[in-house]
């Protein structure tokens, strides 16, 4: 392709609006460019390069023996309605009213679409397992689209779902998936740990998330480099590190604490270590008052209460829950003299604590040496609190390490959510009717081509792997008007794409700088230019992700690019 | 692929709702499934075939130098408000509102989106022409989705735009895309004739559209057999034909014509032929009240009306506006003494009729003896009448053909309709600034499909073209739990499969007879089955458009294959 005949907006300086690398040198490589907030318009190079993407995924699930599909992305209410997520998913979904008034959603996944058509025409276990998948258009109408492709609106994803008639059977299509998202991302050059995530709201037994490294992801991938152990901060079990109990079995006493509000405060005021104060959090669990106890170096993990409790949906408490419900003084909450309708769990590191300090329910009060279950009771124990830098591995005993990474793709066993809701269920061999049982697996498209970008780039622009790159060679003609570098250029350019490299010819009347400089922003793996040297029949060859060029023969350039190095 | 491994649900029986063959074809063969009215999922193979069309239609495309892109669906509202389309639109533009209530529609067509993109990055000459083309989602809110996928809510559509400096560069580019569509076109195997057609309300000044020519088509196409003239019926122009004049010039005279309304009435009551009745038409044209004067023989063309007139809007005058603005009588309305401020145009074929006989504004009388020109004014003539059967060809007078056609492809030269509306325009060499000029290109690629399965099916199923095909091969064993069928099969398949043939794997343990079935209806081009002659190394070959089959030694099969026979 020549650069003139295609659109490579290419920008010399960095879009206002772009934080993350991925973002900024898409847009500026002229890949992407925005429409709406979230809403991109891919241009001819980033097509390329999703394309390629599209290919890899689609062998490797074909090679995992899932069939492809195309599912619609209007979706009428009813089916929403059936799984119950017309009325959960919330904002996120995209709503319209077709010119009859009938309520449509878009996509945002297609768990019920899919399900509806494996209800009507797949009745019996003979024709399970079947894993289906499709690559297509997902709407999630985000409260913060950002980063570009990292966080869009409107978003292609591979989805894909199985059916089995045992969980056996969902054991082994998950793994069989685990293992094509491993292949897939491994193929795109990707830098990732698969981990161990929450199940969330979809419902569900088992999930890993398949998490991009990288400074700008949102997640926190806690990992051991010990036994391999790895999950998201929303589930990494850390460690119980037992502290220093209290010296002495004193009993409690009342501390006169004015303003004393923060950890922080309270060990200077008192001169106490954070793990000698417990922290009382004051939630609502689907609308239960619970009183959560970590420790004072501790951070409580929603996710890890949300499980313990069993409750969908948990919110911190307000003052006036607070002083309504437990009749205490917000800021200084704490689990002696608490009402016995409040459950109170604790942290396991909260187990065996002695003479700690504690919030007295008063305004300006604390409690100094208290000790728990002598002086208030615990309902539960569990692990309540954030994996944090310096706690160990709960399997080997190895010091965790922190990443920050994105999620491109997530493997999840779905059990009989959605099959139970919408009565979808085939017959076995003695002729009982079950529910299948379903696993859903989806790589975000777009994202993973951001979370590429956002490994594999310098600061100079994008630096391709081979595998995705949107051309192979990049093909610059310093001077087009020199008849001599002319034809060597064109005559390459033409030998190159017979022999089915994809090439990219720069042969604009630009200044060399001004043409090396897109080349590095584009980052094809390998710059070739025809500039003086051509006269001798010698080009100069320069690898994106090396620094130095070298000279070559342009007779010996298609004997250089077979040989694949 | 085993039959068994994909989902490919074949029903025995008609689906109720489906009128067109290519609806029930596609259902019975499991192709597609409807999730809503006009919203279908591709199952396996009907999304293979439906890849097939792609990878033909980005060839061509590519062959044509356009570059391929990808478009959002959700698109601001602000975007078709520039070009004015947020209001002409109507209806079928599907609408909804964000999370933040700002109002989007979802693309069903992308003239905004792309005039939008090249207005930001292409701002001078030197990067004209350009082609970009997509193939992505469409969505209209039909009021009558049927038949099928061939008139949907939700579609899939390839569209490509040209951007040009100048008219005879859109020639250059509109007559590239014409003819990529008729390669494309010829390539799967589609019966289709390109026509001249009306530009409608999009606003443009060159359009033809691509027939697929079928019985059930909503269109007509009239065409010559002698020099190949071929439009749509809306602007087919035929050969005028002179009327048998009046014998003499009679003077008029008021006929009472009690209840006589219609033409059929009228030649019976009057004993005259249709050609000596003129029809008057009382039309709204953008609210102006005209009179359209046709032959009693011949209808009224709406669409040559509006270009006459250059009206956006034609509507037929109510009674109201009958005894109003006419102040005549519904059913009896004529030109002869009808209110100055109504404009009359007559079709080409009132000229120099005699001694007619019209309608003559009052309940149950018509004038007879009437002379245009003479007894009532004329302010315009036109072509204004549809061709029928019997018509002769404007061109060369060879009589005119009628066939049913359905749309599948439109090119269409835009001018500066969209680029001057959203003021999008170049540096030309001079450094003036001017609008593009710009073409659009549309194929309707869903519909295509169908379209081809309305046009090669039999009585037992789909006969697909060797190009689109979903499989080439669709392999049969007879009695799979006989050892020596089914080595012999197995071998088949992996030998196949390993020489790049596509082969669907019957291997199910059906009755013959419902295998057989569900290959006619599936209609892969070559079914192989493997039965009892398979002790000797032979299977049977039949050619799923020939009723015969024939023997061959499966050693020999590769061979065969590789002959293209």
């Amino acid at each position: 392709m020549r650069l003139n005949q295609t659109l490579i907006p290419t920008l010399r300086d960095d879009p206002s609006d772009a934080e993350a690398n991925s973002h900024r040198f898409m847009i500026r490589a002229g890949l992407i460019r925005q429409l709406a907030s979230g809403v991109y318009s891919y241009l001819p190079l980033g097509y390329r390069v999703l394309r390629k993407l599209e290919a890899i995924i689609r062998e490797e699930m074909e090679k995992a023996e899932a069939v492809e599909v195309l599912l619609p992305s209007l979706h009428p209410a009813e089916l929403w309605q059936q799984s119950g997520r017309w009325d959960l998913y919330g904002d996120d979904l995209m709503r319209l009213k077709d010119r009859h008034g009938r309520p449509f959603a878009l996509g945002a996944t297609h768990e019920e679409a899919i399900t509806s058509l494996v209800r009507d025409e797949v009745k019996t276990y003979k024709r399970l397992p079947l894993t289906l998948f499709q690559i297509q258009t997902k709407f999630r109408d985000e409260r913060r689209p950002r980063y570009g492709l990292l966080r869009g609106r409107e978003f292609l994803m591979k989805d894909a779902y199985s059916f089995d008639a045992d969980t056996s059977g969902l054991d082994r299509s998950y793994s069989r998936m685990y293992d094509a998202y491993t292949a897939i991302f491994t193929r795109c050059g990707l830098r990732f740990r698969a981990i161990e995530a929450d199940s969330g709201s979809i419902g569900g037994t088992d999930t890993h998330e398949f998490m991009a490294v990288c400074d700008i992801g949102e997640d926190t991938i806690v990992h051991c480099g010990g036994c391999g152990y790895a999950a998201n901060l929303e589930l990494a079990v850390s460690a119980s590190s037992a502290a220093e109990p209290g010296s002495a079995l004193t009993a409690p006493s009342l501390a006169e604490t004015p303003g004393v509000r923060t950890i922080a405060q309270l060990t200077r005021f008192l001169n106490v270590m954070p793990e000698q104060i417990v922290k009382s959090i004051a939630l609502l669990a689907d609308e239960r008052p619970v009183l959560v106890l970590v420790r004072g170096d501790r951070e409580m993990n929603e996710t890890k209460v949300k499980r313990l409790l069993g409750a969908a949906d948990v919110q911190l408490m307000g003052e006036l829950e607070i002083t309504g419900l437990l009749r205490s003084a917000p800021g200084f909450i704490g689990p002696v003299n608490i009402p016995e309708n409040v459950m109170i769990v604790a942290d396991e590191e909260v187990r065996g604590l002695r003479d700690i300090v504690i919030g007295a329910n008063e305004l300006d009060r604390h409690w100094t040496g208290v000790t728990p279950e002598r002086d208030f009771r615990i309902d539960r124990y569990g692990d309540l609190r954030s994996a944090a830098d310096g706690d160990r591995c709960c399997r080997c005993g190895q010091p965790l390490l922190f990443d920050k990474g994105i999620e491109v793709g997530h493997v999840f066993k779905l059990g009989t959510r959605y099959s139970e809701a919408m009565r979808a269920s085939f017959l076995d061999d003695s002729g009982r009717s079950l529910p299948y049982i379903m696993g859903c697996y989806g790589i975000g498209v777009s994202r993973l081509l951001a979370a590429i970008v956002e490994q594999h780039h310098d600061e100079s622009g994008i630096v391709w792997p081979e595998s995705i790159a949107p051309y192979r060679v990049h093909l610059i003609v310093i001077q087009p008007k020199d008849p001599v570098q002319l034809e060597l250029a064109e005559r390459l350019y033409r030998d190159l794409q017979a022999s089915g490299v994809e090439v990219l010819f720069d042969d604009r009347s630009e200044r060399p700088g001004a043409k090396f400089a897109d080349a590095d922003l584009i980052g094809i793996p390998l710059r070739i230019t025809v500039g003086k040297r051509a006269a001798d029949g010698f080009v100069e060859c320069k690898r994106r992700y090396e620094p130095d060029s070298f000279e070559l023969e342009a007779a010996k350039l298609g004997e250089h690019l077979q040989s694949g190095k």
